[in-house]
């Protein structure tokens, strides 16, 4: 599938400040670029080898600075039966991948297992059981802009039953590691969000490979192109500053290109991992 | 119903403390007394008008201190059909009920209304409302010794699905209140328990009286002889102290008297309160 | 001193709401009240024997309900020397007063005792420990309008150094406790507050009165006129409802009124309390 | 500097679990190794290249299992003037450094920006931020065997005011991330412990290296030999387990070698980072 994707932010420095943007699209087998093009004030930039995560670090004087990201996305998702996506036992999982089991900020797996082992410990295959996480949370946590803020943790959410994109992720992730699976954030561009702005989601390690979850059920799964992954929230802000920024004003926009079809929502597993 | 009750306590006082104990049965239309013994050091004693605690209050040279307290108690319980015992509208609360509808040290019913009335919102009586939190109390949260201290509040055990009758108790009055039905801590004898020791239950404001409940199961409901009533723990404990002391080893007895057949457990709704 | 204090609301039902205000100037030896007068509509009123907080409970039809509230009120303040007024041992505080010791819904101040003992324990008069308390918020935590919510407790504030009135109240109130000294809340009317609304300040109890303490340093001490007492703000919100409500426009008003000469801010300890 | 560094481990798994062991020292320019040796069970093992931990997983059967570990440490630490060690601007940070600035499971820097910046934020070079940050731990908080447990967070401990040595680097971290210091976990041995037993510092990212800091003062900060680094100590417990283990019992030993004449502890500020 391919998709046109970008966004216009523009933020007032008040006094020189290092901004670090994650923004852009990540390259992977998953999703190839074309058109990748960033416009704005120019600094040092990073892909991280073991994630993909592009940084873009800014030092910006004192006034209105202006960043604009386009790409054209070719996304090439693995796509499997949910049913048959098994978990890795932990004594057969990448050493790299283990972090992703542990609490981190936003997800404090630990204070979970006995929840999460009750509700999902015994469903079936590793797919299922991150997709019950999922269900569970869209029927028990409700969508409300303006009832979280930048401490929210899932022990929070778990509480209050209410959050927004960030929110249903972390307490997914949370849960998730609290079952054993390793699990972790996706920043990402997201088709048929409405309002469109940057968008939360989460990947679960199953069967090899990092397969992605939404349990806010705003877009649909193979709409997903991945920005940045991380621990949680903290790991993958947007932008992350470090000085007095004001802003954004915030433009996103994700379009689907091509011969497009009325689509059904997938029932695929989907991953867009590079492995 | 009679019944023995008493406790032995043993505190040793390091410096000049200030004891205040809460050991000694409420005395009321629900409980009557006979042989109502305190022995120990003398201090200055306070029945509170409004609930009926008793408070004694010792000012303790360093040293061991030994403390008992004896009572033979009648319970003449309220009994009333569950499904018709109903919660009374806020509107028609006596005032100085309302206080036992906010949110306390270890109850922060606030963080939990949406939780608690999708949960239990729509059901039938006030008392059906209740038990069923009781019910969901102990089909989801672990009894488990060690699990919990002083600072859990149920916004904890609600997360983490453990904790002792205190806990038990703090997680029923939270959500009792969260769907707008008055609650308060009982500390208790309480016939069964095993082992022996002082229990946690709590109270909930329905049809004009305070019914009792007890979300752990661990003895009949009219098993209660009441001790304190408060907020929650934070009003509650059966012994506060200024100073520092060391103990208490401590030894609690509660015992049927009378000709007592065997006996089913009541399903009754059972209110102790002197209205 | 003589005040003109008022305020005026509305608020939107949306469905049938219970409402209970608490809006009322308090009426005691300390607190004289000519021309006290609600205007709106009509309910059950309720004056607590033990602090003198007045609650009207409303029942409104869906739709837009003003209340108005406007009293001339003479001050007569209990003035004292702060280093003359000593706290009371805990063997010797009125049993009604022990509950204000104990860790409540935003207070918590069991978790607090070393830092206050490390840092306020050791001072001279009670008011001077508390005083220091309040030199000590307001040296420490910076006012800040929306750095705070509903469920942010003194545990957060202490942590995050920023807070609103409510905020600073409750760190002195728990830090109070946990030297030993009873505290708590108080809604007011309050002199030269910009922008003008109500205030919360806090009260210990020493010398056998409640003193008022604010370490906002917003207003003049003995411009406060209190309307409501409490352990936290859980106790002592102005408005509480049970429905669904929007609102309130409100406008607070409060004036100094007779021969007023420019004046120093006192350095007295004030006390309104009926004892 | 030589030592000699070891422990012994006992875990008796109640059924087959998967344990991962990060007991052995690291290897770098800083900590040499000889008679490196770890006998027990066999399992795959894995040195993450960018930190030098070393991890050992093994798949126990039901039943008792023994585990040692012994080496022989030269340590080759870089040492500075600590009042030399500038902090490197975020602006120059190196890119994989920066997740150390972000906050994580046990150490919510996010919360804590206002006191430190207002504490520590105008000391002189970044070693003398962190070592103030330090001696702020040291004296503010109370070392105290078992006040705190496997949920207690910096916000808990710079509440409580008490913790052992794994809350102290958790505040430490907390508070230098707040600063805008990266910060890092650092699990170890160490000299002089009393009891001996691992021990729980932390590391600040400062003039291109990775220095050593021990709030707790328990140890010579040049008698460190570093095990594990991470996030905090949910990266970097020594063993994390999934299935049921009960244990351990252990022996850590920890013996400077040589011709040892009486030492002062080193006032330098020292690093074992291999860059």
């Amino acid at each position: 599938m391919r998709f046109s994707v970008g966004c216009e932010l523009q933020y007032e420095a008040i006094t020189e400040t290092t901004l670090i943007l994650n923004i852009e699209a990540q390259r992977s087998s998953g999703q190839r670029l074309f058109e990748d093009r960033y416009t704005g004030p120019s600094g040092d930039v990073y892909e991280v080898p073991e994630t993909g995560n592009r940084y873009r670090r800014l030092i910006l004087a004192p006034g209105t600075h202006n960043f604009r990201y386009r790409a054209i996305v070719d996304t090439h998702p693995v796509r499997s039966i949910p049913d048959e996506v098994q978990e890795t036992p932990v004594g057969k999982l990448p050493f790299d991948v283990l972090p992703h089991l542990y609490a981190s900020r936003y997800c404090p797996s630990d204070l979970m297992a006995r929840f999460a082992w009750r509700q999902f410990g015994n469903l079936g295959s590793g797919h299922e059981k991150v997709q019950a996480i999922c269900n569970w949370i869209f029927e028990n946590v409700d969508y409300l802009e303006g009832s979280s803020d930048g401490s929210t943790s899932a022990h929070d959410t778990f509480t209050l039953r209410a959050g927004v994109c960030r929110d249903f992720a972390h307490l997914g992730i949370t849960l998730t590691r609290a079952v054993g699976i390793p699990a972790r954030f996706v920043s990402a561009y997201a088709l048929e969000l409405t309002p469109q702005d940057f968008h939360a989601v989460f990947e679960a390690y199953l069967g090899g490979r990092w397969y992605l979850f939404d349990a806010t059920r705003l877009c649909p799964i193979d709409g997903i192109i991945k920005i940045g992954v991380g621990r949680d929230a903290a790991d993958t802000a947007f932008a992350t500053y470090f000085g007095q920024l004001t802003g954004p004003p915030k433009v996103v926009t994700v379009e689907r290109l091509g011969n497009v079809a009325n689509q059904e929502w997938t029932v695929d597993a989907v991953s867009l991992s590079r492995q």
